[in-house]
């Protein structure tokens, strides 16, 4: 079985290459399906990009990522407010459906009222993406980044969400990495069912050596990452299969060849 | 304020020293409660142990630690029990009334059969633990330890456990590190209420270097020491505050200045 139909890659799981050398790589090496990271848009500008993405013909699966609401001060979570909504303006620029959330938190604030400060944000941002027909995916992130980078560590946290704002705009991500470990999973992603906007996967390597940048390849860790797609496969999620890696070990190797581990793991473990 | 007289200080916060060098450098600082790990005991042995400890007065509040229950064969599974069994005889050769369990996980094995085999684990070893007098501490251990230390990551599985068990030898350890970011702490740390055996203190820094050896000192980081604390004496429990910090920055500092900070930090943050 060759079929790379539902693959996707995230271009910062091929980090070192440019916007350019990404879609030439993944072109090349036959992989149907980009999520583009912003900081890979930020040096053509999101038009340019656009066209870029347009001309290779691959699929824009979404653009990552929007979030980081919490702050202090009304000033800090209206300036957040203002940069979500140039994130959703990218992705309709670049061909994207969908901006990904990492939803974000500040050190020190409790983690409940970080919860309220995402709501709200997210609230304030809908009508945006309404116009622009972009869709929000709310990421929970594993709980050893809830003191920076998400306050939403669970799947049931992110549906409560999402039950809350009652929007067709507003869905989660599923990240095999962030909920592998999370008790009601099965049963949460079942709650989610169509509401599941996209799924990334990459495995937990053990050990872990880096909170941030020691992700594994799929196969190399203890994630059971088919029995994950298969949860919300049958919850109708039937979307791309996205590979979100961030690895200081993978970054520092040849590209191509790794595009190619990429597809290999793919066939193999997803 | 400079009430020490429910601080207690594990071993491997000071690593660096021996038991005699841990006994003497806690007697001379006034601090009044140890925790005691096995590879503190292990260079002298149990009783040479026991007899240290009872001379200098302190209070043993708990042998570190048991667990590591699932295996993939009955034989390791056999050979873990036996190993809890002499940990249950060592805890009572020093003097502490209870073992803390790090229950265990096997990278790949799903954590369901994780937690049976833990479960089936410690109703294996509680009439030993009777015998001796000794109870055993339940200890959810961070999410980020889901691979390969512990199955049990929330509060809530602990309890379920301890509910599920049925013994008045079989409580939970409340650790702030692993616990602080649950979304159900609070209700969770209720339902405990008297199954509370022990409370461990420290911080969680921003950013964290390392997933094992990077803790804070009390008020270094985000985690709302003293909220926890208020909630676990709500429910009833009134033992010792234990700091367990693992630190390889601390460890490389004079442990006699070190010992001074940990109480100026208990004093102000706990």
């Amino acid at each position: 079985m060759t079929d790379f139909t539902r693959l996707c890659i995230h271009t910062m799981t091929t980090k070192p290459w440019s916007l350019r050398e990404t879609i030439d790589g993944y072109v090349r090496a036959g992989v149907p399906g980009i999520t583009v990271w912003r900081q890979h848009v930020e040096p053509v500008g999101a038009e340019e990009a656009g066209r870029m993405l347009r001309e290779s013909e691959l699929k824009v699966v979404s653009l990552c990522r929007g979030g980081f609401f919490p702050g202090v001060t009304h000033a800090k979570r209206q300036l957040a407010i203002e940069d979500n909504k140039r994130a959703i303006d990218e992705a309709q620029a670049i061909g994207a459906p969908l901006v990904v959330l990492v939803c974000g938190a500040v050190p020190g604030m409790v983690l409940g009222e970080a919860r309220k400060q995402i709501l709200d944000g997210i609230a304030a941002v809908l009508d945006h993406a309404k116009q622009a027909q972009v869709k929000l995916g709310i990421e929970p992130l594993h709980p050893m980044y809830a003191d920076s980078r998400s306050a939403v560590n669970t799947l049931e946290q992110a549906n409560n969400m999402v039950s809350a704002l009652q929007s067709p705009w507003v869905g989660v991500t599923v990240d095999v990495y962030h909920l592998w470990w999370d008790p009601f999973l099965q049963s949460e992603i079942k709650r989610a069912g169509k509401t599941i906007f996209s799924f990334h996967v990459c495995d937990w390597r053990t050990p872990t050596r880096d909170l941030l940048n020691d992700r594994g390849l799929m196969g190399e860790g203890c994630i059971k990452i088919p029995l994950i797609r298969k949860w919300v496969e049958e919850a109708g999620f039937n979307g791309p299969v996205e590979v979100e890696i961030f690895s200081d070990e993978y970054w520092a190797t040849d590209q191509v060849e790794y595009v190619e581990k990429i597809k290999a793991a793919y066939l193999k473990h997803c």
